[in-house]
């Protein structure tokens, strides 16, 4: 295993604490429990927003912490869910009024800690859970998993937030937002997870892991190599057939890339995926390419569409002032 | 060779097109000869802006094109120096009566070609040549090689030429902020060229790469494995012997990670860098943390440090408003 790295014991804290030192205008890192909050807090009254989940995933979601945005987040050790005590500080530090609103991805672990510290607040508290990824079938035993889409959710529930949009707003616009989110991904390789030390699945030269999820699991179907046309038809296509925009219909078209991926092949991809919604008159209106939500040193991306209307558009165009999200 | 592309031929020209529709509203794609340009020009009179070099390194240089940095950036094949009629054409489109700066990474092709636009140009110009890479000696025969610190160089000479600063205050200022900065990189994995479709250089799984540039050639050693906290010293003892800051010295500090490094390992070694520089008394004020100038598939990061006076400092913080950069 080569990463630049210490020791696995000290490898989260480390980071953490690089992370707020190089943010330390926008957040404020808290430990035992572990959890990240905006330096200069929300104005009192503003619904809470608070997401959190399995470290690996960076900027996801300690870079999406600030103003428009989420006002903590709560960072689990690499692939684990945060804890709920983590959750309960996060929410104590920044609940001011308005209640907490959880914006939890789909996966059992943080499901249920994140439930147990909703059970344990005493504050008025709501959970969204996002479920964009399309590559499960609908009807999947625990639903699907929450993946790049998440960072939409944020996005567009943290800006009604800010602008004064009450707790059962933000949970029914959260519960709407995550409903018109599809996404998919494909990864060229594994990820190696530190305290495993090797890749978590094995990928021959010419083999490539189509539906994948963001912690190393395997994907739907390990397929041949194709051209990046070929994947993008794949991708795209399973996506399509989950939101089915129609012609005119606004959108914003997020490429994500899960870490290992160069930028110049996420803007092929993005040129790509962009050329197979204008084939079919859809109109994107909004764009996201880079590094979101990664899976530690895996090489691959995903697709995340976004159906818009003029509300969702505003919200997505709103201010925000975070260490991975500005504008 | 596993990435995500349809042919070595079109690789470049797909991936500019997704850049230039994700970012429509900042930049405008000009073909045949290839130019990045801003989509709102700057106001007449201003000094024009103009960078370029070999692509692989994105988001360097196209990224950083829009208000508060270039007017134009001129990207070559992958790892090839531009040609000067794609240097003359983006001068003739941007120059608007203030001459035109040349910002340019200190590499022999890059130096040619743009000397040879600068000839042919028929309007003021000036260059300044980037050399910030500590890892090969001052007095080596083609002088130092710019990399990492080409960003600040360009991000404070474009607020200076923003807020007005005229053809030989901008000259100046970049030549200043050149001597002020140092960078040296390592990496943990060889990049691959598309063309070539396999590692420029190979490492042992227990080896690494010292002192290594962003163009997929060898660094200074190769050198075993060893924890991030001692590559941090070998990098910043490296720099610190170069720019020698003193206690109280105010400085930006700049990790990037060449391409295929996560995040949180980026953060990592920030805060050990950062640890290096507040023993010391060193003022860390500034910092910058993320993929910038990248060497396409390369796993690894260099370390820059920006020497910063109270006149850096505010044209480091002035707006600026590019796909890559924000604030």
């Amino acid at each position: 295993m080569k990463k630049f790295i210490n020791s696995i014991d000290s490898l989260l804290d480390e980071s953490l604490s690089g992370f707020a030192k190089a943010h330390a205008d926008i957040v404020q890192l808290h430990a035992e429990p572990h959890f990240v909050s905006r330096k200069t807090p929300a104005k009192p009254g503003k619904v809470a927003l608070i997401s959190g989940g399995g470290s690996g995933h960076e900027p996801l979601h300690i870079g999406f912490v600030g103003s428009g945005m989420l006002d903590a987040a709560c960072p689990g050790q690499i692939f684990t869910s945060p804890t709920p005590d983590q959750m309960l500080a996060a929410a104590q530090a920044v609940e001011s009024g308005g209640g907490v609103l959880f914006i939890v991805k789909n996966y059992a672990g943080d499901v249920m800690n994140f439930e147990i510290a909703a059970e344990m607040l005493d504050c008025a508290n709501e959970t969204v859970f996002v479920s964009d990824d399309v590559s499960l079938p609908k009807d999947h035993s625990t639903g699907r998993r929450g993946v790049a889409g998440t960072l939409v959710v944020e996005k567009i529930v943290g800006a009604a937030a800010e602008k004064g949009a009450d707790l059962a707003a933000c949970k029914a616009l959260g519960d709407r937002v995550n409903g018109a989110i599809a996404s998919m991904g494909v990864a060229l390789s594994s990820c190696t997870v530190p305290a495993l030390g090797k890749p978590t699945f094995e990928l021959g030269d010419d083999e490539i892991e189509m539906g994948v999820g963001i912690h190393g699991e395997h994907g739907r179907e390990t397929v041949k190599l194709m051209t990046a046309a070929e994947i993008v038809e794949h991708l795209a296509g399973v996506i399509d057939d989950e939101l089915k925009p129609q012609k005119g219909q606004p959108v914003l078209l997020h490429v994500n890339g899960f870490g290992a991926t160069p930028l110049m092949e996420l803007y092929l991809i993005y040129e790509l995926a962009a050329r197979f919604w204008q084939k079919r008159g859809v109109d994107i209106c909004r764009s996201l390419v880079g590094n979101y939500t990664t899976s530690l040193d895996m090489a691959g991306c995903s697709i995340t569409l976004s159906l818009l209307d003029d509300a969702l558009l505003s919200l997505w165009d709103a201010p925000v002032h975070t260490a991975s999200l500005h504008g």
